[in-house]
């Protein structure tokens, strides 16, 4: 089961002015369940999206990173789960292309004001006819308050739906954010893992809703691993409508954009952190925080080679302080000319490491106290800068060899 | 059980003329098992060493690179297994340092002309007391014939030992290659808690003594993964007593030079693949072959990719021919301008993707039969150069959780 986390209740879920949601059962992959979402922007409303840089990337991604690129207005965004049509080459791609049309006959506007996005097994050819059958039933289920259905209807392995909402004060008008996102690997290509979409009725010139969207990303999903694989199909769409009674924000150096960032922060994090707890066969929410480097990168460096490690992620598992395998992660990351004897190395308050050597006070016991729990924070101070970065991960169970051995059986 | 390797008995190892070997049980770790090696090498021997390159190297890692540099004639090198004296500080290079004396003064040369190795686990004191109460018994057993004892002597988490000789006829002299290897886990590129020897009678200058190791080591033990972990205390090592009945080889460009390079490769090619069949955890043996890339780096990137997948490796434990994870890692792998609609994937003999997507003639079937084998190749057409690499890896089992998550219980 995920690691503390309670998915949202529909009532926890705020509308967000000018977005619509439907969901409905098209059988893409497995009968009764709902695989089929869109959502119908009013006119006016700005998008803007981050995409896996995987090179293998999905059909779906290429098609909406064009139609992103022709500067045409957003009108809906389609999702499908069971199959992320990935891998499928021109036919792939053609499958998509008629998704968007279809839909866009349905709303009346062009193709190229749709955004498209599949999920679920790779290299498996796209069953168009069926979504584009089910593509009435999800029209005719728009409303508002669909965002729960919509964070269901997107799910692949996940255990739970992600979803929350927030509401932030700016310059005296109150701006909601919801936002729902689905996986459960942060790297799954055969499930082509994570999809997240966040709404806000803030209004925000084109530049700040991506200079938003990044800002964020790159401290919540761009922040997350499960298993050290990157997907064909990761998309972070924001979406803002500018219905809420406000003045437009145009400075990116505005206190109001400031505010609205770090909400959207706020927002995108919850969500990342909710694919790790849900990460396959977690039992563990790993934190792993890099101080003192040099540069962002250096730091990044660090925390990533200690949250993919198969050692240290199956010492936690364990529950076992096993500080070496924390250690020699540090010390294969890659920085070359690293002063091991400056390192410091914490499990959540204990200081474990420093002097390249074991702290001298560090008792085993106090280490066993720390592992035992079910949220771990490893910090690491470099001590070679002023730079930090943290990164979200889980542990490496028997679970996530279950899940990925049997995923296709 | 490790796949498809039967370890060589006594009577298969072949003794170097100009090194002895003995063993001792120190109860460094555990009662009653043999845990400390000394190899003992006539005047005249050369030797040359790869390391680890992580930057929490071990203690005896900086040690063997103080004396190989000093220029002094190496006599000696004590292995200990059990403990890694790895992230020790200070006070692990003393017990270092107080280790080489002792064998010293009983073997009657410097400090300086003994290397030690540890290898067993990070960050806890090295019982000097007890590996420095074996040597007397270590130096007793001094043997040519002990090369098996030395190979079972060094190994930690392995099921079995690795040992193997050879023999090449060179300039009408028949020259002796003897190795020997241990590791399990945390293996990959720039060593791992890999150990290797080999030993030759054949004459060479020191200059080639050390690019056949190089040349060697690029071919093997650096290109192996079994969790993608870079361990502190990795260690090749090539002695080379010049015993042979031979002039001596002073040409890289020589028949003789390749001969035995070509040699020495294989003998450490069979250690490093015998260090995967061990693999913690190991059912499949998997090698990975990267060809037509623009360079080798960027075949390296590839196909380490897909050998340290976690995904990839579920999937070949459960025989799922799940190609979609194998494509998705060659998408992530850092080409950044890697064209995939050129990219071509085999399974075995199985053409499984081509332009992008599933290959019109792949069947799942075909697929399946592949990777039920306990021995896969998969192959890489990158089809933009000329370069090719090879690397070998294991699948990802239950036991690999297992294994590390009771470790240090």
């Amino acid at each position: 089961m995920p690691v503390n986390f309670t998915p949202a209740t529909p009532d926890q879920l705020l509308p967000v002015a000018g977005v619509t949601l439907g969901v409905a059962e098209a059988g893409i992959k497995k009968a009764e369940r709902k695989d089929l979402t869109v959502i119908a922007l009013d006119e006016g409303a700005r998008v803007a999206g981050v995409f896996t840089k995987n090179r293998f990337c999905a059909a779906p991604v290429l098609v909406c990173k064009e139609h992103l690129a022709s500067g045409q207005s957003i009108r809906a965004l389609v999702v499908n789960t069971g199959n992320a049509n990935a891998g499928t080459g021109e036919d792939g791609l053609a499958r998509t292309r008629k998704t968007c049309a279809e839909l866009a006959a349905l709303l009346g506007c062009e193709a190229g004001q749709v955004l498209p996005f599949s999920t679920g097994v790779i290299m498996e050819p796209l069953p168009v006819d069926k979504i584009v059958a089910g593509l009435p039933a999800c029209v005719a289920d728009l409303k508002a308050e669909n965002w729960h259905n919509a964070a269901q209807a997107i799910m692949t392995t996940d255990i739970v739906h992600k979803a929350i909402s927030r509401q932030v004060d700016i310059g005296g008008a109150t701006v909601t954010i919801t936002g729902i996102a689905k996986g459960s690997g942060m790297i799954h290509p055969n499930m082509a893992t994570m999809l997240g979409y966040v709404a806000t009725d803030a209004k925000l010139g084109q530049d700040l809703v991506e200079a938003a969207l990044r800002h964020a990303a790159d401290r919540s999903f761009n922040r997350i691993t499960v298993d050290g694989d990157t997907s064909t199909n990761d998309s972070f769409m924001l979406i803002a409508t500018g219905k809420a009674d406000m003045p437009e924000i145009t400075h990116a150096n505005s206190a109001e954009f400031e505010a609205f960032r770090d909400a959207l922060t706020e927002v995108a994090a919850h969500l990342a952190q909710a694919i790790v707890r849900d990460g396959e066969g977690a039992t563990k929410f790993i934190t792993v925080e890099v101080n003192g480097g040099g540069d962002g990168e250096e730091c990044a460096k660090v925390a990533y080679a200690i949250a993919r490690s198969p050692l240290v992620k199956t010492a936690f598992f364990a529950s076992d302080p096993n500080l070496g395998r924390i250690q020699a992660a540090i010390g294969y990351a890659g920085i070359d000319d690293l002063d091991v004897s400056k390192v410091q190395l914490y499990l959540g308050d204990v200081l474990v490491s420093e002097n390249g050597g074991r702290a001298a006070s560090y008792r085993e016991e106090d280490g066993q106290r720390v592992m035992k729990e079910p949220e771990i924070r490893v910090r690491v101070e470099l001590n070679r800068g002023r730079a930090s970065t943290t990164v979200w991960t889980c542990d490496f169970s028997y679970d996530y060899v279950r899940i990925n051995a049997d995923y296709r059986s």
